[in-house]
């Protein structure tokens, strides 16, 4: 049974709070076998990355395999079905044009006292992309991943997949194919993102890694950032349906469905206004999960993780959902626009009743990487500026660094920096 | 001497990587003891937080006192001379002014197919901000924090400062007062960055942390990461000066020794045209030196890890520089504008003879937290959107949805996640 709440119980708070902090990672503590790994891949290489991924992956990879052939790329994507390459392209094209939009511009002004200030954006010369193997291998994430990075103007992309026990997923490289992508390495877990950070003898170092992995995967870049820049340390998806009596219970129901057969953490919370809705949603979950082949899964999320929260107000449920903090959250109100202002935490919104989250996990146009554990209170999903960088620039004519002399040499004064302000008084001193 | 190449010499490449690969910070393994900090908060709030302060601070706090009080704040501040506040509120001026022409703007739109997209900008809740004790305390870094976040409209900002053997340092209380602080706390260290994550009965917690500290705060923000958002971790501070015959030595010498007198592995590295001037520079560097009230720190730095690289063309300084991706770039020329297109990795470019990288600390108004230790391969100064995140926005309508259903349901399919589709179908038979 998912845990069922009403915000007028007198226990409410406490235990919105539990929900709240409910742990849904495990977090085995693989600091230091993670260490370990890139400490071994920074010494040894490509053979410490074949050894570990043989090890790991129980295949039998050499430096010289870890690479995918520009052939067995091609072999493998023209197994994919002529409609999902049709189906893939169209995600592609869709993804491209919306973040093609996200492009910053450059901006260079000068002020009133002749002083040139500004920023320059520039993309990151090198991307590696983590894309998981086994069951979360997704075609999908790799486009999410490596079109705003195209977009942003990245150079070079370089992929790694796991192949357990040698299997490839052939849509995988497909996508990769699709999005331009011919750098591909058949490796996973901390070796992998190791060998990106520190590069080998045949894997040049990369700038930034993206991309969702497991706990050796997350700790890996954690330890890693600095040396390269990371994307956000992904956990489990969720999703927040907001309803009123509007609703449809049979989408909703399928709504919180489909994120529940995520499984691993993954959590579904509907919060509505119209408790015989809640009803009727409880009761339409059961009854589809049982029309679902792979049932189990979604099952065990729904009835450990979901919850259904009645509340007064859909200003009450916009309280509830800033709190979350939720990484979607579903509208299904005739107006979802009214209420949008008044959600300031999330990293998804997807309006009325005809949006249900998974459009926009393929083929909406927006990315589908977004922040999840209550992280849309600091973080953003990932777009075409995680690609890029902004340099500033700054530029005095004599007369304005005259003007601004005097404050800046007294500050460095009290920051006990004198070479600072020597640097600029020298230069009135002509 | 600081090392001096020139990019004909034949072993070149081999004594430029040796200097881009120089080890700058001293990596002392903290992680365990900065964990055991951080559960020690987690578990026992204040009062651990006020032990652990005493113990490395050498005060004697208790929860009571762990905040400023304002009359406190206000009496400090009181004993800071006139000038230095005019100075101060000259800075902060120029910083707000210039940082809020970095605001995004939020952009919504609906494609051809009837699909709405787009991205809501919105701030961070609470922020909070650390500031070094002792040597490094900076009122300008106070500055260079907080004014970003009032920009963004950051609604709480909580300052952390150590007063190691209880010495408060009023410039930096003044600074926090000009930017609207009004929630500081005498603390710092790990425990400082364990409470702003975490949150204790006296410190609530916040959603992002951010600014410089030694290796225990690097290692405590790396660690908290993902529990709330942090900046980038800050490293020893760079400059390097691009300059041709046109450059004046004494300047060029000035702002070298201006970023060798950080100390702490703070480099300065000129590139030049000109052989005749790099003499100069060499020389000039050891005259000023020896007019530096507190030299030893910066003749350390600049005979440690200084460099004067000499090379044929401005062209090649400019792909040295990308090489290196330094925090501070400055360019020396008559005609800086020309030379920076060529620039793509930097923290900050700073154009012509009159604008030395101290300008920038100060008044400039551009932000002084820029991307260290090549980082700025990756990453942006700091900037209003550090405190701001992207919620992203999709809506469909019956037909948008009818339109995209079947590639979503085809992607879903290979995805082998059944419920994603359903959530699409179940909405086309009505």
């Amino acid at each position: 049974m998912p845990l069922r709440l009403d915000s007028a119980q007198v226990d409410f708070e406490q235990l919105f709070a539990g929900l709240l902090g409910a742990k849904r990672e495990s977090s085995k503590d693989v600091n230091d076998a993670v260490a370990a790994i890139i400490a071994d891949v920074r010494a040894r290489g490509d053979v410490a990355v074949a050894e570990l991924t043989n090890r790991f992956d129980r295949t039998s990879l050499t430096p010289d395999t870890l690479a995918f052939g520009a052939e067995e790329i091609a072999r493998a994507a023209a197994e994919v079905p002529d409609h999902v390459r049709a189906a893939l392209q169209t995600a592609h094209d869709r993804i491209r044009v919306h973040h093609e939009k996200q492009k910053p511009e450059d901006h260079v002004y000068t002020d009133a006292l002749g002083v040139t200030l500004g920023a320059r954006w520039t993309a990151v010369d090198a991307v590696g992309i983590y894309v998981p193997g086994g069951l979360a291998s997704y075609p999908s994430s790799v486009l999410m991943n490596a079109v705003p990075a195209r977009v942003a103007g990245v150079g070079r992309i370089a992929m790694v997949v796991p192949t357990p026990d040698g299997a490839i997923n052939p849509t995988v490289l497909a996508a990769a194919q699709i999005a331009g992508i011919t750098e591909i390495y058949r490796i996973g877990g901390a070796q992998a993102v190791a060998a990106l950070a520190y590069g080998t003898a045949s894997i040049p170092r990369v700038d930034k890694i993206t991309g969702p992995g497991n706990a050796f995967v997350a700790t890996a870049k954690r330890q890693v950032f600095g040396q390269v820049g990371i994307d956000m340390i992904a956990g489990p998806s969720e999703v927040l349906v907001i309803a009123d009596s509007s609703a449809n219970p049979s989408w909703v129901a399928a709504d919180l469905i489909a994120q529940a057969e995520h499984g691993a953490g993954a959590q579904s919370i509907l919060v509505t206004t119209d408790a015989r809705l809640a009803d009727a949603v409880e009761r339409e979950v059961d009854r589809q999960l049982s029309l679902l082949p792979k049932q189990q899964l979604a099952r065990d999320g729904w009835e450990e993780l979901g919850a259904i929260i009645i509340v007064a107000s859909l200003d009450e449920a916009a309280g509830l959902a800033n709190r979350i903090a939720s990484e979607h959250v579903e509208i299904a109100t005739d107006a979802p626009e009214e209420l949008v202002p008044k959600i300031r935490h999330a990293g998804a919104i997807f309006l009325g009743h005809h949006t249900p989250e998974a459009i926009g996990d393929y083929v909406g146009g927006s990315n589908h990487v977004l922040p999840t554990a209550r992280s849309a209170r600091f973080a953003s999903g990932l777009g075409v500026l995680d690609f890029m960088k902004r340099t500033s620039l700054l530029g005095c004519t004599p007369s304005a660094l005259s003007a601004l002399a005097e404050p800046a040499v007294t500050i460095a004064g009290v920051e006990d920096l004198d070479g600072h302000g020597r640097s600029i008084s020298i230069r009135l001193n002509r």
